[in-house]
């Protein structure tokens, strides 16, 4: 698997502290299961293309796989405001600082991907 | 794997022959092997929500994926182009106008994906 | 101007005190001119229109001040999850909770736009 | 106008010819139409903000923007296909070919945008 790191990708703002359970933890059998069935559905399209399945229904399907994707997304980033982002504002003007421009940069991220 | 079907998706425009060699015929393997990959890289990111690692590292690999489905997306577009809607302009005009239409229909879902 | 109110929109999330000075007030006359320019960009797409400029060239254009739109709206989310919604975590976690959810669907909206 | 040229911007492909109607002329009123109200749309999110309205509300109305843009781009990929690609698919497949390249590039800043 090239382009990611095999285990734990390092922080990308390795200042900030983020101990502790995170945002998504509390769900965290849910994401789980929405991975796996993103993973299921890759491979599905996958075998489309391998039966040579007419090329507008795979993108249908790769549309499908992006659209759940950025779902997983959203929802992370909502857990991550409500605990990682409210606990930082709420020890320190600074922290929550930086938190919020963490947070920014990886909305761009989504936005643009 | 709910959300797509098992084998082969219908195409959305049944009216429209799409028989022979499909768009992406010629770089099947290509397109296999990068499949393979973004399933690793989904698999990853269970990995990561598995042992808890931080939210916006997660989110980062998230974006990652969607990038690289819409990068598959793209040169599927691109070959289907060339390839299917292109000979049916060649072939007439209706049904160069019918694949106009679904190859438009499908930019859009993937433009709002 | 159909689509839009004329004067004051109201918000989505009417149980939430929003008074005072809002996330982008220190940077007001920063954002008055880049919607000033995007409306410059806007006027010019039209006018490309009016001139029968070449398709892919005005489409390169719409492209710019979507991409300009975006980046206004990720500077306004950052200010936004800065100020009023930082305010309400240190205010009370209900107050935190109901921004969070508020800014979160405003970045859903971001997102599939 | 900072960002685009004043007046008529150069093709992006300088050897694809593209003299004659192009995809959009039968529809030119109705595109300068829809670029009206955008623009309309566009300075009433300035007037927003100068009369302090809520973030949240401006967020919506930015993304309502973003949203009539990537129609309009849409529609002009449409027409661009169903006009200049389909005529230069029927002229020659050097021609077509060529025409594919040019809007799958378009396609691809129209989806990161």
């Amino acid at each position: 698997m090239e382009g990611m790191s095999e285990t734990t990708a390092p922080s990308s703002v390795e200042h900030v502290s983020h101990d502790g359970p995170h945002g998504y933890a509390s769900d965290k059998e849910a994401y789980l299961k929405r991975m796996r069935r993103i993973e299921g559905q890759v491979r599905g399209i996958a075998r489309m293309i391998d039966e040579d399945v007419y090329c507008i229904d795979i993108l249908t399907q790769v549309s499908a796989v992006t659209k759940a994707l950025h779902a997983v997304s959203l929802a992370l980033v909502e857990d991550h405001l409500g605990h990682c982002v409210v606990d930082a504002a709420r020890t320190s003007p600074d922290e929550g600082a930086a938190k919020v421009r963490e947070a920014a940069d990886a909305i761009g991220r989504l936005v643009r991907s």
